[in-house]
């Protein structure tokens, strides 16, 4: 009598969930317990107990109300590009998709402004910008599945964040549902509204812990004007930033990355991507700006020569062309997705600008003291500060060993970010993934704070809970 | 004995406040009382029972413990410029005054950053960032005296937010001591970091409610080149939108005012402020850009071309000086002192760009239709969606009678703020001047949500009670 009594409780709740959305829009076959109960982590098993598809506000609403009357476990679900496994549900969760939230609500030509569903694809905002002559900013390798709404659950960054800042500052506006499944109007897409807490800044990077993002209005910007690529090789990692500071006081920078030889040994040997120029440097910069007539051009080119003479840059190539600009982005784009084969190790973390090179130097010293024959890989936003550590897995050892020995490794990375007071997660939120090392970034005074503000928007603790802190 | 006991305990706090500051730094004069009880809004009678001067963090952190102690209440103090009375102590409160914590204690040209202490004041930190060959954007007219701990308390904008954003972009990272004592360092300085909740985000534009902003590190800009303005006068207010619209399609403005020709009688009746152009028009913008080569300024001189041709412009001028562009920037700079000793009624409303010409109508009809013979001026920062209204006082009309009136007026101009979906408060924050209308911009839902937010960080409401809400 016991099991069926819990069987007839585990089972009533999934059909009321039924009743509250579509027909056919609550998934329970194993094939979509999979493929939703996951995002690009691979470190945990996905094991959801459903997948519920809502179209409308009312039906997300309805949906968390249903789960605080049976104190069942609510997971978000974007585009699951994710890097933290903020989007896995590993423990008999419901993951809520907004797959069918995806449409573009209205466009203001007057503000800029575009009403968004959580579920549109990034790279859907970034066209739909560009039909319009305008331009959504935010850029990052996985904007072609990403979705808005995850977006600012982890208030993304990526590639251009240093002219254009994160996710943050292109929310005007956001319709949220808290935990207790209340609708909340945050900021009406105000450019000034100083009428008390600005609840939606909250909201933005909070990994659907507090509620869920179910309509979001997205500032856009003019169009750029003639972008322009240059990539720099550089005899060593010291002298990247030299060359950020020299091009940095200059010109108006879009973007400023790097890479390490070793991961454009990755992205020539896939054969479809052209070299920067013949010869090949340890490291390479990136750098991007509008030139906007010849004076910024013969600006970037005498800056790319002073850098040459100081012995900072060994060569060096600028786009002429928007297919040119387009290759050498592809050099740096391409390759998380290119090393992927290799089941690396991956972390992101970020210092202040002029804390990079000597935290660059210290956890390469780790690394590659510690595990001589680990191949790492160095990309990244340097011009915010924001690193890529990539370790390859070696064939010889399984997947197990190998993440057991970079779980030594993420100990002491982390510990050299506190030494730095820099961020255990830049970009890619907490998650699963990190919430055991929250405190090498913030004070337990800080963490206590967040947990009691977390008790605020969802006192039940149903929305994506284990994400973040435990 | 029971009066005596009362003297007893109202006594004794104080004293044991003193043996937390220096020698000195705890006044009850009534001049002093006076002075640093109030800030810009005249319409409360200051009363604080003391003020007292903390010089470290430490000392900030003792007097927060010593009010949680005693449940006496604290009202932070800064440059007093306040327009809401956020950081006015009408209620026997103790005055925290950041007079004392005015240093700047570190620069990092890498990172473009500058660590303050609260007091420094804004044209202090502005003037710092041009020594240095740098910029710090946050710009408005009391820029001479308020103070950057205040300017982080209620978000500051100002004059220049159309290209620069508000000082919440500007907070690289904070140092706040809660209701509780407790210090928290949010942020760290870095331009990337996502691990869980942004608490900065939280004390931004929070006027003191959740803690003492202590220290905080301030972004600075690139300096700007060759800033170049236009006054542009316009035949009527609805012409001004198709201007701000045919200048932000081809130029990246800095600023995009307006005022009224009854502001400019003011400007000009004071004497010492030359005319822009000979002849008056009912409105005027003024616009401010980057002229960094000839194609700019020709651009910016065939848009001119194109908006008289249109009828939206009727005369204008361009700056072809910094003593010209100094100039032009008074006419719109000196309206707030100007008309100050009018005893104005003032109200500063936002809505979305688009919204702003209907809005504007609709209260412009309430208020001279209700009230002919009162003069109404208007001026702001209309490129950004927020004006200032300012009403006169008749000298017929005391006081007392005229605030009265202005009542009246309030409620009428903030229904029209809610439909509009405005905001009753665009930059000066909430205070006691607006508490009592926060529902027309904020839901009940909302506005219950951010009492439970205050309650984590200052459980006992000891931390600027009253302001924002009852």
């Amino acid at each position: 009598m016991n099991v069926s009594r819990v069987e007839m409780t585990d089972l009533l709740p999934i059909e009321e969930l039924k009743t509250l959305v579509e027909p056919g829009k609550v998934l329970t076959d194993a094939a979509s317990l999979e493929t939703y109960g996951k995002d690009w982590t691979k470190h945990y098993a996905p094991a959801p107990s459903a997948i519920v598809f809502p179209k409308t506000v009312e039906q997300v609403q309805a949906i968390v109300r249903w789960a605080n009357a049976h104190k069942i476990a609510l997971v978000p679900s974007g585009g699951r590009t994710g890097l933290s496994a903020a989007a896995v549900a590993a423990n008999g969760e419901v993951v809520v998709s907004f797959d069918y939230m995806n449409q573009i609500l209205d466009f203001n030509e007057s503000n800029r402004t575009v009403v968004c569903q959580p579920g549109v694809v990034t790279g859907a905002l970034q066209q739909f910008a560009e039909d319009k002559g305008l331009y959504y900013p935010v850029d990052f390798a996985s904007a072609g599945s990403s979705q808005i709404g995850g977006n600012i659950g982890t208030n993304a960054g990526g590639i251009k964040v240093i002219r254009y800042g994160l996710t943050r500052n292109w929310v005007a506006g956001l319709k949220v549902v808290t935990g207790t499944g209340e609708l909340l109007e945050l900021n009406k897409d105000l450019i000034k509204n100083a009428t008390g807490y600005d609840l939606r800044q909250l909201f933005i990077g909070a990994e659907g812990t507090l509620g869920f993002v179910v309509e979001a209005t997205m500032r856009l910007d003019r169009a750029p004007r003639n972008l322009t690529a240059m990539v720099l090789g550089t005899p060593d990692l010291e002298s990247i930033m030299p060359v950020l500071h020299a091009f940095h006081g200059k010109l108006d920078l879009t973007a400023f990355e790097f890479f390490s030889d070793k991961c454009l040994d990755k992205i020539l040997g896939r054969g479809d991507i052209p070299a920067p120029f013949e010869s090949r440097t340890p490291f390479y910069a990136l750098l991007e700006f509008e030139a906007v007539n010849e004076d910024v051009a013969n600006t970037a080119l005498a800056t790319f020569e002073h850098c040459v003479e100081q012995g900072w840059v060994l060569d060096g190539v600028m786009s002429q062309s928007e297919q040119q600009l387009k290759n050498l982005w592809k050099l740096r784009e391409y390759i998380s997705e290119t090393i992927s084969h290799w089941t690396p190790y991956k972390n992101d973390i970020s210092v202040t600008v002029s804390q990079v090179p000597a935290f660059l130097a210290d956890i390469d010293t780790i690394v590659s003291g510690s595990y001589p024959d680990f191949e790492v890989l160095w990309y990244g936003h340097i011009g915010d500060g924001n690193l890529h550590l990539n370790i390859l897995k070696p064939d010889a050892l399984s997947k197990e060993e190998f993440f057991a020995k970079c779980a030594t490794v993420n100990k002491w990375v982390f510990e050299t970010v506190e030494k730095y007071n820099g961020s255990i997660s830049a970009e890619h939120g907490v998650g699963m993934t990190k919430r055991d090392y929250l405190e090498y970034s913030r004070s337990p005074a800080e963490i206590a704070y967040m947990k009691a503000v977390k008790t605020v928007f969802d006192p039940n603790g149903i929305m994506n809970p284990g994400k973040i802190f435990a």
